[in-house]
């Protein structure tokens, strides 16, 4: 399989994580959004939206959403729940990571580090941190409950939510203030096979 | 099981067509997110995020994000895809719906149809049109395919999709410039059990 993105996004460091953690085989084929790579029309024929990753598969299908991808390489795995409810609550969280994170934490970041909070951002950079905390207080509160956020399992909600929750800093938040969200930070990187963003 | 929502809400009313066509049974508990009833204690105990919809079902467990409730509302009926990589492909296009759809189009009708299109949103309502006209160009390239969004079955990735598109208009978007668009909506009008909005 192929997969077309960058290592530094962490939508696609999210597949990069999951492909490790699964010790899979693939080619990793590099799109850089700041050359426009993904607007030529050889990359949008693969994903009309496009946004990077899209996963290509031998026999030539394809796959784009990097939560879609996730719950497609992780079918039959130990990092899926089982229980129809348990399944429906990863799906709650991805969604989640989708709409009332993402948005926030990855766009303050990419403003800062991507761009390098360029005078005419810097508003916008601000207006991001508020929904960006709330995201990140939603989380720490479910982390209280359990280790992980479908019980004390890591399934692919941890690993979609980690992409760009252990480097929110890079987006100017603060994880200090998020104890709960830091511990879990550290059991991720514990498991065999994790590799870092990047 | 009872349902916390406005029928009046695209994100909403794909919960309440799916439960038609499914003919399920259920308590709806009107929301109203204009008098704020998202915010108060009571509800964010439900749904830390203070968003609609929330199901809760018979034995107090709780399920958040419209895509996700549809998810486990459609396990086992006819409208999921069985083939492993046609379910991946139908969680692409909701993650499409809430990522690269719901924040433009939904948002522009909210701006027009519930707050009266304010002086202070003009700006906002414009600047949201380009990015609802890309996600329904990409709709209509797609189903210049097929019937549905997975082939030729109507599945939940036609219901998530379904609700916003189809009140549209409403933010100011024409659906006469899309045609299969048009005929997409028709199809599901037709089905069996078919609730309108509202």
């Amino acid at each position: 399989m192929i997969i077309y993105g960058d290592v530094g996004s962490g939508n696609c460091y999210k597949i990069k994580l999951l492909l490790s953690l699964l010790n899979i085989k693939h080619r990793w084929v590099h799109i850089d959004i700041l050359k426009k790579d993904t607007q030529t029309a050889d990359f949008l024929f693969l994903n009309p939206n496009g946004k990077i990753p899209v996963l290509v598969l031998d026999d030539g299908r394809v796959l784009s959403e990097s939560n879609a991808i996730l719950g497609y390489l992780a079918e039959e795995t130990e990092f899926i729940a089982t229980d129809s409810y348990m399944r429906a609550k990863k799906y709650q969280w991805m969604f989640f990571e989708q709409y009332s994170h993402e948005p926030f934490i990855a766009v303050a970041r990419f403003i800062n580090k991507y761009l390098g909070l360029p005078e005419n951002r810097i508003a916008d950079y601000h207006n991001l941190q508020p929904n960006g905390h709330r995201a990140l207080s939603i989380m720490n509160q479910e982390l209280a409950k359990s280790d992980y956020f479908i019980g004390s399992q890591l399934t692919i909600a941890d690993i979609a939510l980690y992409a760009y929750t252990h480097v929110a800093d890079e987006g100017g938040f603060d994880l200090t203030l998020y104890p709960n969200i830091q511990a879990w930070c550290q059991r991720i990187r514990k498991y065999s096979g994790y590799v870092g963003m990047g």
